[in-house]
């Protein structure tokens, strides 16, 4: 099974807050997507394993991802470790990702900043991933050296690296989000306000390049930009130009 | 005339030093290409202002460029000031690129650091780009906004936001250096070594992504990644996969 | 005539946009407020000096302002030199605020980026300051210190060193932003949506916090925390104990 | 048991040296103080466990401290892990402080730069706070969010957010201090030199600002600025102008 | 046995490829020098441990080590905890090195960035030095401070704090790479091209400042400059002046 | 008449302040200092320029100076242009420094942060050290590069590169600078409690690496560390070792 961009959150619904409108973007390409989820965050206040175990498919659904999978580590107790790197590199043996997306390894710790597993699956996922493509680890599968890595659940001073016009699944975006009620549902003011705050974060972020709402992300390594006109956006209605063809993947 | 990439360079040579693989590949790729150069670097210890007008213009040639110009500003002497930026957005406006590339407004100042004409280019440019497209500037011309600038020689301390792999085309930018040979050409070892140490910077930049030879340049702006599968190398060998094009320019 | 807080903008706009919400805020728990601008703003796209006085004397009302004031000089030529540190000195003895505030002088150049006036204002704003407590400036009334300096139009990367709460000011703010329709309204879209994307950052900020809108600034030197309880904010409803008064200002 | 501000420290003497003048000048507002040791400093050169029990008593004394507690983690062995967590999360619990203070979780690592405990004090008690909120851990007491957190013991490269005049309690902090005598009485030089040393950082860092001694602390969220002219310090003998109180805490 | 400058590699070949040149330069100039390999490097692609350990030895040979040891961590699986660091600081008293140079402990985690050994060993190293001077560890041997720490393997963002001139030990330098044949021989292209990248790596360092070839290391804390002309290069040819010894070690 | 090591000072007292323990070390060491003011501090509230043209005379007789310059720039209205340029190249040849030190040029704008004067001296003298070594400058004196550039003044965010141990020299620095009376007496307190502040800073600075008092310095390039051991203190009273001198000026 191989799947086109896979992306790791340490709790259901970080992989889709971080990265839901990319998500359907991708499908929208053409490209197999998939999350994987680290634990059932069964520790969240609000929504028991089972609840959260349900909320995550519903909203797989509702991005349109080829693959889901829940890994068996605890709600606040990730740690990067040997062991968890070789299941991490278990399974990336198995989806063999062109790209994989992973929360920000080096937020300050603490509530509303870094939590514990967030840091830690940053780290994890990231060992993990190289893990994947040394031939003596004790592990089944084909190595496998993933092209690229990304980072999402960017800290407020880290300006990303790249953002990505989602304009037009923003909409989608906040429905698959709203599958996640035991985590977004405001009891009290009865409505999604958290989600608000979400798209008032994607719609500031988008403004900075004309659009509507974006997402952003955070490369540790400097881009590719061979062709450094893919970094220009067209004006709207401008005719698109027949250009040679990009040299490179896809 | 319309040009798709516009090099700014303070004194002959210093484009084509931060952007000659860039150009050679753009080029390659059928974009129209151009190096704009403010001063005819008349203060440069090697070559008197014939020699060099004679060395841009062989240099130009050696890079396919679809058009060069020599401002009048003068070496040593730039400064980012209002009638300057006029000029600039004069010619913004004739040449009307869709990407722009000027020299780091930021460098520390000093002797093999930012040489004062290059800050103060950075800082001319990108405020004189901004004046093309203000309807009120005393200046002739159809107003015009460019879609994306970047810079070049950056600072040690700043890594490149992206790097373009230019391997294929390293000769040939070492042979265009080496029409600046009042500049490049070394007396004492008869040898250009300059442009080797160039070439070493290049390389080194290039191995970090497994490319023979790299430039790098630096947003200040998050890049767009719409579709990020387009910061992904492919494997050498491995087959163009048909995915849908990508919704942008070009 | 003594003003507690006074924001210089470069062009009638850009201290209602930074600081908008922060000045109907401090108005409301009674001090004295100003906005002094630099430019009337000539060579803006829209509206001429005549239309954009007049806007800003709207946009004035619209926030209870104490004071305006329209400098001489020229949009897109303000330079930090000695001559104009001069002016705006003079008017820091006039004016006698506790808190100034201008753009952020750092900003990377360019157009959607640091304007060449945002650039040029924090720098002159600043160094006038400075003059204004100097004795043997050539300039009338009596010298003055301001105590503390801020910016505000702070580009992406910098963190703000200190948001405020402007929740309950935010819709008075967007009316008073719209003032400068000459700027603000789209004649294609027939709506203020630059004002959207405003309001869109500001909640964005103010979700850090767990606010509804806050607006952001920035010190070049560390706070004074005497009494750090003063950083920590009540939670709704919590009855305000009663604590020993903080001696400072105000 | 309800305090105000709660100071956590790997080894007596690290809250006192980072926090002592804060905690003298909190104590004397009105706010009630604690310290909470995570070990006993057993591992220290000078002095023993049952030495270092007796310092810290006394100099909590000398801090007029209304609470301390001893943890029983392991001198150079403290670890960030479940289990610990949730020992911090407990003892917040029970002391409900509106801030805490943990040692910075960033410093590089390494002799006279960050102690392994440090470093992990900072990343552990930051998680710790965290957990005490989340409702399913499995750790008694009603669940509590501390509205604030920052950070001492900084390392050099790091401005801090804010900084208190402690000048009026100076001498009394460095009392305090004497009291570890096992740790900061010199016996070559028969002196308490090291406090020396700290006075002189405290005065250094006070002199930004005009006052004798200062302590600095960072945060790793932008401040609360509703009201920004409590940033302004009143200038000596200036009388406190009567303006509408604070709507905040407290 | 007293070692004047120590390295930690957590491979075979890492100290040799981040410190070789500087290892060649200090024997010459009459130092100790020593690398203390933390693993056997079991889990590399190419080599076994016997293959390895072998290699290690002949490339000791190449640099002119003074010492070599083998420390028995696991590749892939070193931590920075208690019982490692009392390891580390063992090795320390016996050695009783003047410089310790470590990998730097700070880079991004993941593939072609921060390997988890080379992150930890940073952690690891710099801790265990800390704890060799701390007269209660349950380990054996004296007491012994470390004057001063280095860091190497330094990622792309981040400047070092000295060069090294290499170039007189370049050749000899890769000839020692070479000793790693199971690591740097590329058996598809039949040529240590990797060795090359190195090379261009220090050849692109070395430029910044006139050299032919450069190593690059990185001080957490400022260097001494006591004679700040020790910083300055002499020209090539000029006489070494007649100046007062520099009153320091050595 | 050739200098070892020059400092730029834009007033009286600046290059005293911040390279005072320094200039009076390196004479002791055998070198030749100077300082070149570029005002006479003319604006300065205390002193007329009569009397600081005498100060600044006492103190270079109190630093030990071989040679002292005042420069006819406006206290002020320093500005970095070409003419400027010129001006200190041409000081550059005629003293032929081997170090030459200038205010740093990126401090933060401002009263208390970045004089105006001191952030246009950092630019100038940079530039102006680039031109003296360009053939064709329309000036005097034959062309000279100077070897090293380190910059003073630093904003607390800037660590320094290097400090220097100014311990033994610290009582006769603050006796130079008292010379400068009309700047640092305090007639309200009757003292020199400006001096003492700046001794609190030198002493803090000092304590990082067990020094009574130092002063720091910045490189904008990595320094030289050819054999690292010069960064190495040896400890009080340990035996200076016979190893191979050090291949470098001096």
């Amino acid at each position: 099974m191989a799947i086109d961009i896979v992306v790791f959150g340490p709790h259901p619904d970080d992989a889709e807050l971080g990265c839901g409108g990319l998500l359907l973007k991708m499908k929208d390409l053409g490209y197999k997507t998939a999350i994987v989820h680290l634990t059932a965050g069964e520790m969240g206040t609000g929504g028991s394993s089972e609840v959260r175990l349900q909320e995550l498919e519903n909203a797989a659904k509702a991005l349109n991802l080829d693959h889901i999978e829940v890994m068996d580590f605890h709600d606040c107790q990730i740690v990067d470790d040997f062991e968890s790197r070789l299941k991490i590199a278990t399974i990336v043996r198995q989806l063999r990702p062109k790209i994989v997306l992973a929360p920000y390894w080096g937020s300050p710790p603490g509530r509303g900043l870094g939590h514990t597993d967030h840091i830690a699956a940053g780290n994890l996922v990231s060992h993990g991933v190289n893990f994947a493509h040394l031939h003596k680890m004790p592990i089944p599968g084909e190595i496998y050296a993933v092209p690229r890595m990304f980072y999402y659940l960017l800290p407020q001073e880290l300006v990303p690296t790249f953002i990505v016009d989602i304009s037009a699944y923003a909409e989608q975006w906040f429905e698959a989000l709203k599958c996640h009620k035991s985590q977004f549902y405001n009891e009290k003011t009865k409505s999604f306000d958290f989600i608000e705050a979400v798209a008032a974060r994607a719609q500031s972020l988008g403004r900075i390049r004309g659009m509507k709402y974006a997402q952003g992300f955070y490369s540790p390594v400097p881009l590719l930009g061979d062709d450094p006109f893919v970094f220009v956006e067209r004006e709207p209605g401008e005719a698109k130009t027949e250009k040679p063809s990009h040299e490179r993947w896809p």
